[in-house]
């Protein structure tokens, strides 16, 4: 996808601070963080939305969750606690159409938007 | 978990507003609906939180993510979208204990918390 921002940072076209990586799964800090742990877990390859899942992404998408708890872990929240989100499309708030989730934490988080 | 409110609509002993159901995954109505479709969808067996999964639940949890998109498809806010979220522990709002994933649409979603 030529033009997906989230292809051209696995692709390396484009700087992030990556705090996880493997043949699947990056995870790279939000430019803009809502709160003091605000990264982005995505598989690597295009998935547009979570609506685009297929019956063989469910275990690219379990693993996307073990190692948001992994991070959680390293970055010092899996005890205080986090919101790990996906927003789909318009009502949701998706920005960016390559399937991405936000773990945040580091304080107290409100409401579910 | 004899003590555990999902566990107990799991096992038919509280009723709930039942919206899917299979072997391993429960989705069900939230009793204090905060969009127009909240649905939480939850692993039938008790994992208190997302920090508890193993590499043996990346299918479950993969395929609850599944479940979650056709909900959105037969809920109709699989095109307009929706916000899929687990809230882990104090700082992520986790009220019950047993994991589960609030399925929300139907409004503009805002923030993140």
């Amino acid at each position: 996808m030529d033009d997906c921002i989230f292809c051209k940072i696995v692709n390396k076209e484009i700087p992030a601070q990556v705090v996880y990586e493997d043949d699947e799964i990056l995870a790279f800090k939000d430019i803009k963080p809502l709160a003091p742990v605000h990264v982005l877990v995505i598989p690597k390859k295009h998935i547009p939305d979570l609506t685009a899942i297929t019956g063989e992404d469910t275990g690219l998408i379990g693993r996307l969750h073990l190692v948001a708890t992994r991070l959680a872990e390293e970055l010092g929240v899996a005890d205080s606690g986090f919101r790990f989100v996906n927003n789909c499309k318009g009502d949701g708030g998706q920005v960016v159409f390559h399937l991405h989730f936000h773990l945040l934490g580091g304080r107290q988080l409100r409401g579910l938007g």
